[in-house]
């Protein structure tokens, strides 16, 4: 199979875009049009789908919204109709996985067979056993937790070792050892803007996943500035809520568009 | 409903045991005698449930096993299982989530609607808007992790933050800010009997689950002596290998029953 760094770059070539869209089928905020449908998280999608496919390089789908209403099998026709609908695009799992080495086996499993997602979201706090088994695969990719959107964040992300952030080390410790198949991605909130920039800095040929627009408050200029690589590339800036809740299938399509161009036009 | 440490105290006086069986059907490993069941994973815990019901305070399913399997519906007939035939025991998921806030939200409902469980096992890296969804309740548990038990465990929850490890931090912020309701555990590895007893003299409430017994080689005697409360109680011990792959169903009885009295013998 194709490494997955080369489908990444694959990916945004083809679409031209940087933008993610992140399929977090909140069940309690999933437009009324498809409250009488049986499968109203996989059609909603299939909406979302069908009106970005052309303008995105990934989708993200975060697991526990599909989990907490017993909807694997929406998952799996949500997976399937990306790879119909948008066949260059990355699926990327967002699923935090993070347990000791047998587990973490059992979680890769999860990801990369039953789901057949190209990426997975890893948290890394039990260390290089939990993260490796992720890895082992170098047409797949794991996205390293490394400095997260949310405001908890830097409750611990941000405490100091030997002068320099948990974060940062974590970041260093991944880049280091863990990438020499180079399918290992951080994942950067787009709501800290400068603690990106020191991470592009340290790490100028990791891709970055980058939470936090829309929704969340990122700003985006400051988001590309800090974070493109040397090639105008290296950023999955994904959006979900902004885009998925924006409205009709026009609204969609015109939210992704936007953020695409928005993008594409900062890094010309 | 009853407050989590009711709930707890109740399962560790009723059973007269501090034992967790770890329902971890891994499906490289399951016996050959379940081979031709429809549905393995629940026959094999269901095997192990009637075999181990009265000698033990919880059963805690590793959700990656069935995840990994799409065993989602095993999972919930397990559940059901243990409340019939052990309606004292805790049910632990261990899912070792851990996300922003709203999908923290969603993976609580997963956890505690969904399955029903008693407690889920969490990762904090994301701070407090990832962990506070699941304390919400004061029925159920959040179990944090605080110093794993594998190998890479050091990797990170060692480093030294205005001296102090991680974990250290992890454990005295939860304790301080995120425990108002009483239902916040920690989980420490049984390999680390050290860190353990140093947990235990910073925070002699709250109760610590202990993975690691067993197969990963953790010194019973060293945990109780490191890890029991003033009342000699505090431990939930979990054992999944040993246990579950000890052999039929005589086997599997004697190796809960072993440790159970071994557990007993030395905190008399």
């Amino acid at each position: 199979m194709t490494p997955f760094r080369e489908r990444l770059r694959d990916a945004w070539q083809r679409s031209g875009s940087l933008v993610c869209v992140g399929l977090d089928p909140d069940a309690t905020k999933i437009p009324a049009r498809f409250a009488k449908s049986a499968e109203p998280i996989f059609e909603f999608n299939r909406e979302i789908i069908d009106a970005t496919h052309d303008l995105v390089c990934a989708y993200k789908p975060q697991i526990a919204f599909y989990s907490a209403e017993g909807a694997e099998l929406e998952l799996e026709q949500t997976i399937a109709h990306i790879r119909q609908r948008a066949p260059h695009a990355i699926v990327v799992l967002d699923a935090k996985r993070g347990d000791v080495g047998n587990t973490a086996v059992a979680y890769a499993r999860e990801a990369f067979e039953r789901y057949g997602a190209d990426a997975v979201t890893v948290n890394a706090y039990t260390g290089e056993d939990g993260v490796r088994p992720f890895l082992s695969d170098p047409a797949r990719g794991a996205l390293v937790l490394c400095r997260t959107s949310n405001p908890g964040s830097s409750d611990f992300q941000d405490l100091l070792v030997d002068g320099r952030p948990l974060y940062q080390h974590i970041a260093a410790r991944a880049a280091r050892d863990w990438n020499t198949q180079r399918n290992l991605l951080l994942v950067v909130g787009a709501t800290y803007p400068e603690e990106m920039a020191a991470l592009r800095k340290s790490h100028p040929e990791i891709p970055f996943l980058v939470p936090g627009i829309g929704a969340q408050g990122g700003d985006l200029a400051a988001v590309l500035n800090a974070g493109l690589d040397a090639k105008k590339q290296g950023l999955i800036v994904s959006s979900s809520r902004a885009i998925v809740f924006a409205g009709d299938s026009v609204a969609i399509r015109l939210a992704a568009q936007q953020l695409r161009d928005e993008i594409n036009s900062l890094r010309a």
